[in-house]
């Protein structure tokens, strides 16, 4: 647990650094929702439990500060990406038909799914309204074009489901856009909105994709590994819907054209046996330590782009972040 | 067959009115959904049949026309309200489990549930997008705003099934979100970009929604009594799914306690024999003309608000809007 212990520090000590912006942007995220009345007000406190460590509005406020210039805009527009990056998780447990987020009960399970359905819609459209309220169309903008790509990488995600012929690349451009993305304009800006030039815009752009890859990869990698009372979510979903992750098309990519065609049929048959039987594979083949190393390049890929940041303890923490992702999920 | 040609012929009029707008609102559309590569493409093309009379694009373009300064953003927003439209359509259609729009499958059916509720997303995304490149971030706060309206009355709508206690001024309320603001953000578009004072944007705002209310109460009398063929989408859906409109409002407040008891119980039977049942006693209480003549209100105080814009082609086709919404579905 000693990873899981200084992944926490590492997070407490981001959001020390930026503590009032922090809790302003908290404030910002509650005010924009509170809005709804009476019939979103009990789903908005029961989802509140559903947050988690806020990494994508921490990246926005640090890059930011980390450029000496953390100033109301960037409270208004990391309070705009979390509230996006809920609207997918609200809509993603529909998808995947899951009970549990954060040792919590699911809006569909709580509700129902029409009503998971228009939370999820609520979200994003309070998310566009507030990022409005910034004055700025160049961050509507911005925002608007970043859930187009995470939407694009969902769509290519749910249409290749039970594809068990999907590449690397498609697996790469999926994880691009359904979650690098978002990671990526929270950084982007960041930095933006701090005054920086286009090429400090663009690295810390890279940093964020970088980071986020990693984290994705990692956490389909834990989806096969780790046990649901671990990460307080129903896990294993990703195997039981076909949904074929980084660690599984290289075992595919890498066996015996025979060790493939079992593999196919345990992936067919779905049973805890078979599932038991997949991840052994997975892991006697090598494909798992494989996967592990590409995210540990993603997250030296992510560190590389900092380089050219002014010491400060903001670098320090955007420099440890990339690991972190990795070591536990946020 | 008398209403519905002359409800064609009063759109094909709108639509010659402000014929190059609308086709540049068109294309706007497509070339923002032409983005996003080829997994989405064949559901843009399949749900371009959904596509109906472009009445809140023609509310937009026609209100703008009126003043005399109908420009750019008129068409680039015109195409947003309607995708926000589309996108409420595409995610209705998986909540209501309906199987046709338009005498097409819905994407629930054609493809799946999972896919619906990820186009949507990316239908509202891309309004979003679209709302920014007017460069207005006055523009996105009042798309925003209004489809946190939309969003919030579909919610209640959603919570409120079953709920047979249902009041009159909650299916008001429920409706000026779902329907009616929409309408009237088209109208208020239209006004303020053309440089109206706000006093035209208000009366314009107010004309949208009356027409909105009235459009509304007729879809729902019409989901009540026609066929499924000649509306080509599935019907009595509402009473199916136990959500009350106000013909069924109004006859549950107006029959007598036994009556009233008979009423819930075939409401709560579902079965064919019931439904006709019930049709029956709605009718046969006035329950349904009162509806009527509500609906007929809503569109007489919509043509009120015309009342300051100086005589013009566009104008007459707005005094025929309201009538003509609740003589056919658009």
């Amino acid at each position: 647990m000693a990873t899981v212990k200084s992944a926490d520090d590492l997070i407490l000590t981001a959001a020390s650094l930026v503590g009032e912006a922090l809790t302003r942007t908290e404030e910002t995220f509650e005010n924009e929702l509170s809005t709804g009345g009476p019939y979103v007000a009990d789903i908005i406190t029961h989802t509140r439990r559903f947050r988690g460590k806020r990494l994508r509005p921490l990246l926005c406020l640090l890059t930011a500060k980390a450029l000496g210039n953390l100033n109301r805009n960037h409270e208004i527009l990391a309070a705009v990406v979390e509230m996006i990056h809920t609207a997918t998780l609200v809509h993603d447990d529909v998808l995947d038909e899951a009970e549990v987020r954060r040792h919590v009960a699911t809006v569909n399970v709580r509700w129902n799914n029409e009503t998971s359905v228009l939370y999820g819609d609520y979200l994003f459209t309070h998310a566009f309204h507030l990022a409005a309220s910034t004055g700025s169309a160049e961050a509507c903008r911005l925002i608007g074009h970043a859930t187009n790509r995470v939407c694009e990488g969902e769509l290519m995600q749910v249409r290749n489901r039970g594809n068990l012929e999907i590449t690397e690349q498609d697996y790469f451009t999926i994880i691009d856009g359904k979650t690098a993305e978002l990671c990526a304009v929270s950084c982007l800006i960041g930095a933006k909105f701090a005054g920086a030039s286009e090429s400090i815009n663009a690295s810390l752009e890279r940093f964020g994709r970088s980071l986020g890859m990693a984290f994705q990869i990692a956490d389909d990698i834990l989806d096969l590994t780790a046990s649901q009372q671990l990460t307080g979510k129903t896990l294993g979903t990703d195997l039981g819907q076909k949904k074929l992750t980084l660690p599984l098309i290289r075992c595919l990519n890498s066996v015996s054209p025979a060790e493939r065609d079992q593999l196919v049929a345990w992936i067919h048959a779905g049973t805890s046996e078979s599932t038991t039987k997949v991840l052994d594979l997975v892991v006697s083949s090598g494909a798992m330590s494989s996967a592990t190393e590409t995210a540990q390049q993603f997250t030296a890929d992510a560190r590389r782009e900092l380089k050219s940041l002014p010491p400060s303890p903001a670098k320090t923490v955007l420099e440890k972040l990339p690991a972190m992702s990795i070591a536990r999920q946020c």
